[in-house]
């Protein structure tokens, strides 16, 4: 049922991350340095830790575009650990490079860590760290701006920001619990207290896309509801507890929630867009709002109580990076994911194997 | 990458509802009667109308299972649609049947109607209501009884209760906003009062699966995290808005939210689960959690504004169905759908063609 | 990657067999006459034994269809099984009803029954049986008649023909092994031969479909070839050995094999299409030619020689039916699973939720 | 319901080819030097031309492997192309380095430029060329290798002949039709012939894999029958146009053609395996035998005739390699694509995340 897929690969430390991405139609143009700013947005945000002042991810683009233009044919993109060149050793493929430095066992609460463990039949948490890591987001990035790029050609264009830091709130969005920030100054406020207590903290973000057509996603069988779709795109991202798709309906009565509908010269309006742009399972033609909450970062340099695996003793986490916050980097991830399942509607709705016949039919 | 897969279908006043899943291995006890509990509870609840009295859903199974267990084959379940008798006509394959009684184009806004009439080339919204009527989730549960069924060899459970009804809370939830209830009657209260305004409300549930393998779902690709695959389950049932995994991360800091790590007996402990139950996409040996808002139903006795799409023009909305509140059949949805997406992880990561193989490897 | 999917279910002497296909757009005239023509040919052909008179199919819609024409939500197909009545308790869902009546344990070669019992850990071969039978292709038959009828709106339409029974092949085809045959009666000669012997056998048939858009299938990744989608469809009838798209290659050089292409009259004409229509795993405009090898029916009056599975011995093998060559039946299934394939690959080509969308872009 | 999943990417003179593989278990061995056989194995054989020597393909694991084990994460296999520092500009991502250098309308029959060039809306046919160029193989061998190297831990092993080069038969095979070869000579004075002619041939091959467990695939459903899933990928080996599953039946009556059972010291044998392995869609313990007929490569020094798609006048086909013949090649291919659907089903049917999981399981 997709048109738009892909796969993704890559550890955290290892030499770099790979995507594939199959059924991506011709001529659509696809810009490297579109995607590097998104890479970039995903590891800038107010709270980051230093890994991120290394990587300054770039990708390389080494199959499926020629001439600045799709092909048809499946897209790769590539981005490099730059750090790769300290883990060779530790990361490497060959057996006789085995080394048990950087091994560790002592399992991380709110990580993979002990589930993966169990799962895989791993000793060496390291082994299932590498690819459990949020690093492999990245990737998924790069893969969503590509969506991006094809949603572009026909105007849609999405957005998003930060709603709420821990209990501090936009000051925009007087409807949500909590102290009322003084925006972003208040956000980072919230955030530099909590880094100073050695701790970390969530939040939660909205993405809107605008501009989309009416009817991508169905009613007609549950794996087609587009609502459900893009809440599996947005939960699978780590750390991600919760997703709402327009306004949180807790509070509303049904002749206070629900869009009425208007005609106002010779069109249909609406006034308000509580469903968050979703009726049915499908697109209605207004906004798409989708919300989330990120969990605060499990690894603190606070560090949590937990089991060390191999000793079956208590112990202390293992800590390997610093970030105090993400919560920002989590909603490009979300922008990203959004973007590929509504790339993947729109290419089976329309149809057609190039920019150009889509286009025609498009504007039928 | 599903092994229990499945197609639904059916329309609300057509001749039944009918599922064929896919995957079953053979040799699992499959009992019609524990699938006619789930479909009583499904229709049963405070809050919904008179056609719940008219259905009382009964399954047949006709092709998978002989002599009480299945074959290995694909499972078929058909559910009568009772009140067809008196819609048989209407609801006619035949083109000589042809009849525009209970047609209508007064889009009812919180439903499919308007992108359905859209995406569909419709223009008698009858053709839309049909199928995207909550109706269809009858059979989603029935296909989620066998689930459980599945599962229910190997211990695990499932439960779900009511959280919130509109802003009254259950007395056992004082971190829930709003007025806490009496329990049961204080949402009955509240339903009671919104149906004499005319109005519908939704709510708030919670579905739990305890005794879970630790293991099911990865991390390994952002598809087969199983909070994800949840979240798509919930958010695709009709009417929900908010999806939940354990705890709203929201108000707590790192060092607060993860469920820290013990050793007792022996044995590896936890005194919180926060996580409800998902650590890195996969279960980590803790009850699984999910929470879900439903929105209220848009169908009321107090008609909302909207426009007839034939005519252009602004009128009330068409008025079908009368329930004020259907929360807790929601939960019963949810529970089917979390236990299809369970069962198939289970089924995938233990292998086997009949239940005999699947016990063997699972008590290795 | 599917846009016309659909699930088959049904024991051959259970209650009925039952199809769910989901993806169809609204708008499309579906006649259960043409779907009964195709059970039709399908029970009909010279060879053919006693059962396929007691049957004579029929279908009935039960969901998807109004009026006549699709909704775009998915329709159910279900053929009673006529000869359910005398094996109702035999074949009941209840365990209660527990008989060992019909059971048998002499497994069949060339039948599932040795290789089904070892999978699904089954003493009574009846269990496996009544799945693998070939008469689950009759609902098989039926989608692919819904099929047919998307493809024949854009004027696609299908044939198929005998080509050789055994070793007699029909007149126009020199280039084939064995005998020349006088047409039908040769291949009626013949077959009453081998029916005298209390034997039975294969045959080699030919499919083609016209009118077939240029560029159905893509070369770009191996799963989107639409060769191999198609020989998948044909291997997987049961008692199908052999699929050949095009003419044989074995014996021409390369040029004397390739389809050279010339202009007429201001077109692009073949003289030749040694392809069968597929260039680079795409329909290339000339007529798609698939042709395939049915292998002799394995159950026999004359019994082979095998082993009875509970009491390890050798025997006799069980006898169930008495067809003598089932070639013609096979055509009509291979028609069936052909139509399947271009159907979802040409709604995927040119997108669209109604029939009317899909004119008006395939028009332009 | 695929565990073994992959898609692959690259352009034959772009920079690379690569393909992810998702869905492996933990710890299974991966040796690159395996795969590097595979691939030389492919590049070699008598008939090939010139550009076999330049590359010399060999892979990279960039993901998923550690210390020469697999973590359980997808692996990434890369494959440079040698070739790519002459083509760099010419295939270049960046529209800036636009040429019209390599680029041709002289569309070649029998390869994917006309219908690719109406499909994808290309006037180049180099846009179409270069990913429906059988060089995309190299990369499917090396996914193959991964899955013949998970088989054998389980001690199932694969192997492949050449039965027939054009007219020319393996001695062993007398009841294939043609000239009987004296051995490899025989079909080395065949291609030796033919280049001469300035022609290409064609041929048929078999592959055979050993000690597959009784029950791989199921008739359940047609999607899953192994004889299917193996035609599909067979098929879609670009050159492919004939599929066999076992001995052709034509000239067999059904007495002669089944495999019959019999007990040898407490064991059930058989004495032919016409079936080839599977009966029922299903492996039945005896040895998988597939054969396929390769057509002739289509593109000839003695051109075929053909259009120019930009003067619309008849022209010779373009001229780009020159293998004179490559069905050693395709058998590697076949090989490759038959492991991979081995490998998914067999990870299917026994579960588990790790190899010790899946050992302890199928010791069971």
């Amino acid at each position: 049922m997709s048109k738009f897929r892909f796969l993704t690969s890559g550890e955290s430390h290892g030499k770099c991350l790979t995507a594939i991405i199959e059924g991506v139609p011709a001529g659509f143009e696809i810009k490297p340095e579109l995607i590097n700013e998104d890479l970039k947005r995903r590891q800038s945000g107010y709270g980051r830790g230093g890994r991120m002042r290394i990587e300054c991810d770039t990708v390389e683009i080494t199959s499926g575009v020629r001439f600045g233009k799709t092909l048809g044919s499946p897209i790769t993109l590539v981005i490099q650990n730059k750090d790769y060149e300290n883990w060779q050793k530790i990361m490497s493929v060959n057996p006789e490079d085995y080394t048990d430095e950087k091994s560790f066992t002592q399992c991380r609460p709110g990580h993979a860590d002990y589930a993966g463990s169990v799962k895989y039949n791993q000793k060496d948490l390291r082994n299932i760290l590498e690819r459990s890591s949020a690093r492999k987001t990245a990737i998924e990035v790069a893969v969503g701006s590509v969506a991006k790029q094809i949603l572009m050609q026909f105007d849609i264009k999405c957005s998003s920001k930060i709603l709420q830091i821990g209990t501090v709130s936009a000051p925009t969005l007087p409807s949500h619990a909590g102290r009322v920030s003084e925006g972003q100054e208040g956000f980072e406020a919230e955030i530099d207290r909590v880094k100073e207590l050695g701790d970390t903290i969530g939040g939660k973000f909205e993405v809107i896309f605008e501009n989309l057509p009416v009817g991508l996603g169905s009613f007609v069988h549950w794996d087609r509801m587009l609502d459900g779709r893009i809440a599996q795109g947005i939960m699978s991202i780590p750390a991600v507890k919760v997703v709402e798709i327009g306004e949180n309906p807790l509070g509303y009565l049904g002749s206070e929630y629900h869009d009425e509908m208007f005609m106002e010269n010779g069109k249909i309006v609406r006034h308000t867009n509580n469903a968050g742009g979703i009726e049915g399972g499908m697109t209605n033609g207004e906004p798409l709002i989708v919300r989330a909450v990120m969990k605060p970062i499990p690894t603190m340099r606070k560090p949590l109580k937990t089991v060390d695996l191999a000793e079956m003793t208590e112990c202390e986490a293992h800590f390997e990076r610093s970030d105090t916050c993400a919560v920002e980097a989590c909603s490009v991830v979300a922008e990203a994911r959004i973007a590929c399942v509504l790339a993947d509607e729109f290419l089976q709705k329309f149809g057609g194997d190039s920019l150009n016949e889509i286009l025609s039919k498009f504007n039928v």
